[in-house]
């Protein structure tokens, strides 16, 4: 059991920050990636369609042998918050880790940052106040952050106009704590260390998603990484070397849900 | 056959401002729009999955009944170039009335504005060299400007940055004409106009498409105009008012293809 792949899924590009972050803490385990090009972003779309297409995916997974599942979309996250299996196999989300992680850091008050669907949801304020009933939330929908990070425009003058309509109040209280509730969003992390102060903590889900997951890796063994993705456009090689950061992957595979 | 409806779609509500240029020009028509909410945008996806989508949505218009089909959407007009009918039924596409319409202007030289897919087609330098060897095309992909209006970011700081972006060489030279090759940028008409200076024309394919459609639209009787659309999202029903800009529909329906 233990040498079959994890699965992981993300509406495009952005989850692959999860995936190389995991691929880093366990060297030996085999993953397959579905990003959902075709019908990205699912940022600004509803619950029910967001529901649709991550239960097609998650169909398509189990196809695919997983001993396990990660949403590594926050979107998605939001709409199978509280499920933690999917026909019997494990299934993890990246807004669990994302609130302990803040709970972790000791920080009193926290700011998320995410897309439409994921700020509409409530699902951090909800996760954070079962954490720590005392925390102080403050939630920030920022749906050009995806088109920013999409076009490479995670610095510069557009970068700054973007941030100064979203967070220009928040960066005058000097936060303590921001979650970046977007997989997207940490191709942003140092323009908005920068934009925010560096007393700022910027949290993610990574390292706490890491230790959950833990139990289910591989210490040895050669390992397989397949990304496969379900529509093959022009810019896509680019963002995919820029997300990925010079983990290798073994394959790269069109699939049609 | 004249009481049928016409059909129009786009990836999602840019091509209402075709909708709403016919509706005016033809007071007596009927309409059946559908817009494919659900995966928006289509300026980002391979032409093989934008024509996936096409075809599904044709089908889908066709068991509406409708009398004649408009592709209101420049990324799927390009797929779709050059094909008159669909099963019978008369196609239009927005691309050829575009370049019509800087026929009809006598300009020598125009720029053409679209998205990363049309631009990528070439479908528009194409059809202008078809009309006229001799005019001069330049192809700009603006793949910002559509997220710019689904978030109303239509003038300000952020829009100008952006035209700073994909604009500022062209402007130094005062273009002759400009194609506005997406159904979202009229949105964006007035702040261009500004950017480019008013001796530069903005040409779209509304009175073109208006001239070739008329033959068969109905003169008299009472019209029903239906809203489709793949998915109920949360600023639908800001970013419909805006495009539709008073226009009356009669049904608003979500429909599953």
């Amino acid at each position: 059991m233990n040498q079959r792949p994890i699965g992981i899924f993300d509406s495009g590009l952005g989850g692959i920050t999860v995936l190389r972050s995991l691929a880093e803490k366990f060297p030996h385990e085999s993953f397959v990636y579905l990003g959902d090009i075709a019908r990205l972003p699912y940022g600004n779309k509803s619950p029910e369609t967001i529901r649709l297409y991550g239960l097609q995916i998650m169909r398509w997974l189990k196809t695919q042998d997983v001993k396990a599942m990660i949403i590594a979309c926050n979107s998605a996250s939001s709409v199978f918050l509280g499920e933690d299996e999917f026909e019997g196999i494990p299934l993890f989300n990246v807004i669990e880790p994302g609130a302990q992680a803040v709970i972790d850091s000791q920080a009193k008050s926290v700011a998320v940052l995410g897309t439409s669907a994921t700020i509409r949801s409530k699902a951090y304020s909800q996760t954070l106040h079962k954490l720590d009933p005392e925390i102080k939330v403050q939630e920030i929908s920022c749906p050009l952050f995806v088109p920013l990070v999409e076009e490479g425009e995670t610095k510069g003058v557009i970068a700054r106009a973007v941030f100064d309509k979203y967070l220009s109040e928040l960066a005058k209280k000097t936060p303590e704590a921001v979650i970046l509730g977007c997989t997207h969003y940490p191709m942003l992390k140092s323009a908005l260390q920068a934009y925010l102060g560096n007393s700022t903590r910027l949290l993610e889900s990574g390292e706490v998603l890491g230790g959950i997951l833990a139990p289910h890796c591989r210490e040895k063994g050669s390992r397989q990484i397949r990304l496969c993705i379900t529509d093959l456009t022009d810019h896509f090689e680019r963002l995919a070397r820029e997300f990925l950061q010079g983990q290798a992957i073994d394959s790269l595979e069109k699939v049609v849900l």
